[in-house]
């Protein structure tokens, strides 16, 4: 694997534009009736036409075997080994719900929990409690004056919640304080690194004044936290590959994500008709475009084999919008699969296909997983994409003489 | 490639079962009169079925044009990195023979050799005296008494026989004796490290009281000692998988080897009938079952194309046998190829098969080399296949958010 090093010192900025669309979640597994996954069932005529004249694959999104999550899945897509490039849970929370994170904030995961008399865990999910509710708790805890740190408290969904110190010379080496366990009671955090000490006494005083705001609430009358956490360091999309990028998307984390990486971020809200919109009048400022389809996804984990191949149509319907722009490399995948038989991300190679002048033509007819299989590219680590876009985009020059 | 420390963290334990039917060797390559290697001539109904129905691949076990002795094409089966987990020469001795060697053991690869008048070598192989004589040799160097260390030499094959300290506070940093030419006196063994000298002064006591008892012999009349090594730590089957493995093999190589990564081990004695039997009973108890066949090794070792087939079909004919237990997984593969044609282990690629009711199928219809190299799963290293099959089993979390 060409690591970004190299790929920063090779890379040059030039007129050429790549697309990326990630379909989210877009390999499947076949329905057993009639042997054919959610792709192959779905009629993309747009799509079948840009396998035949581009060059297919399978990409293996972080390894063979393993599912990824959202992040890890993005990451590896935009050349970033997830391995190496970790986010904490709690920048993952923040990133989730949009919050702006800043370089010096710790972020944490928190959850509401039940405790009883004695102070031990009886439900570390309070029971659900609904999203409402826990956005009265949070705004309650929010209330919470501790000297010298700005503090933030943000629901999340049911019983979970982001919890934010900001303030200068904190630092995030700070065991969870949820013991992932119920009968115990929960654990204060402790510095794991000698310069966290100052940060575990705040963040201990936060959870002794929480426990008293808590007190008469039932059943949500402690919290857990857990995924301390920073803004990780990871080299921009800008300064490894000299683009100027763009991400067009609608959900919280995939925005978050790409403003990690220092995209310029779009909103879209209505569908991928709405993106290729903005991307058409973003087109003449920039030159990397990733554009997010969140609706595959959603209909593979409901289970909705149907609706996972109609959301596969929509974006199909709308690619000629794409296509007039006539970009060097049009690049479509998944940052994994979620076989709506499996309700859920799996582990299973994503179907990847690359169109551009220069790429070398196979025998792909159509672009579904068995003929990605037979592809020219064959199967190969998702780290390898980015490499492979700048090349056909004729923005890597020579390695070595 | 995803590292065990990361398989650890999101394996879980599940009722779910893994059979991993290895035929050592079981690649080939064509006849020339035929164009068909072994396992393309032999009739093979069940693993047809099975390729039909489950998904192909080819692995490299080691590395592309690397060719695997059976030590590191296991380990790499199983996940372990063979060129980060290496096993010294001494204790693979030890493993071949079933000699059970002790954490604090040291052990050594020994040759009986031929010296002249001045004891230069003349023959570092001692004419291959027979394996009878060198049992009677190795009886008189275990009566050798060294001041507090137990000491073993125990025959293997013809002039090869194995070394054994056991003692506390020994260390296995020593350098050869064998100077692996001829004409010059054999070297004493020297510490390579500080703590080692203990050990190298008992070692050169030993070599020194071994040439009186072996003066009046001839042509084995001295000893060559090298591979010094101790049993390395592998993390556990159970401990990295959360599984409760068991190994049904008939050799001390694959035994020993299996035991050395906490895997349970039963003998079969009498071929594959007798093995999957054993399986049956002990299936409940279980969750991994590793099952080797060594006759396809063994006739491709002996160039004899005809009976590797014979071999193979073999296990075809008593596969009802585990198809009828319904594992969740199988998989179907070997260590390394033996071809008839090359009479010994080769680089080439090794077919593959997994069945397992989530896994995406291909469109393969017979388990072979060509058809193989157009699997679903394409080419892939051996270490990618544990994270696979615990994924089919549904034993692995997402990795990430």
């Amino acid at each position: 694997m060409i690591a970004l090093e190299h790929i920063r010192q090779i890379s040059v900025a030039s007129p050429s534009k790549i697309v990326m669309l990630v379909i989210d979640g877009l390999g499947g597994l076949p329905a057993l009736k009639t042997g054919k996954t959610e792709l192959e069932t779905a009629s993309t005529p747009h799509l079948d036409h840009l396998a035949r004249n581009g060059v297919c694959g399978l990409i293996d999104p972080v390894g063979s075997g393993i599912t990824p999550g959202s992040g890890p899945g993005h990451l590896a897509l935009f050349g970033y080994d997830p391995l190496k490039f970790t986010i904490g849970r709690g920048v993952l929370e923040a990133l989730g719900i949009g919050f702006e994170l800043r370089e010096d904030d710790i972020a944490a995961r928190g959850n509401f929990c039940t405790v009883d008399g004695q102070g031990l865990i009886i439900d570390r999910r309070a029971g659900r409690i609904t999203t409402d509710k826990c956005a009265e708790l949070c705004e309650m805890l929010s209330q919470i004056k501790l000297e010298g740190t700005e503090l933030f408290v943000s629901p999340v969904k049911e019983h979970r919640f982001l919890f934010v110190l900001r303030s200068e010379g904190l630092a995030a080496e700070l065991s969870d304080t949820d013991p992932q366990k119920t009968g115990v009671v929960p654990n204060i955090t402790l510095a794991t690194k000698p310069e966290a000490r100052h940060t575990a006494d705040i963040v201990n005083a936060f959870i002794d004044e929480a426990k008293g705001v808590l007190a008469g609430q039932r059943p949500a009358n402690m919290i857990l936290l857990r995924g301390f956490s920073r803004l990780p360091y990871i080299p921009s999309i800008g300064e490894i590959y000299k683009l100027k990028p763009v991400a067009i998307a609608r959900y919280p984390m995939y925005k978050g994500l790409a403003r990690l990486i220092g995209m310029k971020i779009f909103e879209a809200d209505n569908g991928i008709k709405e993106e290729l919109a903005i991307l058409a009048d973003c087109y003449s400022e920039h030159d990397f475009f990733y554009v997010h389809v969140k609706e595959t996804d959603s209909a593979g984990e409901d289970g909705d084999f149907k609706r996972k191949v109609q959301a596969i149509e929509e974006v199909d319907f709308a690619l000629p919008q794409l296509l007039n722009l006539r970009p060097e490399v049009i690049i479509v995948t998944g940052d994994h699969s979620t076989p709506a038989l499996l309700k859920g991300h799996s582990w299973h190679p994503v179907p990847f296909l690359l169109y551009s002048p220069w790429c070398r033509l196979d025998k792909v007819r159509e672009f579904s997983e068995s003929a990605c299989a037979l592809g020219g590219l064959g199967r190969f680590p998702a780290l390898d994409i980015m490499p492979l876009a700048m090349a056909n985009a004729l923005k890597l020059t020579k390695f070595g003489a």
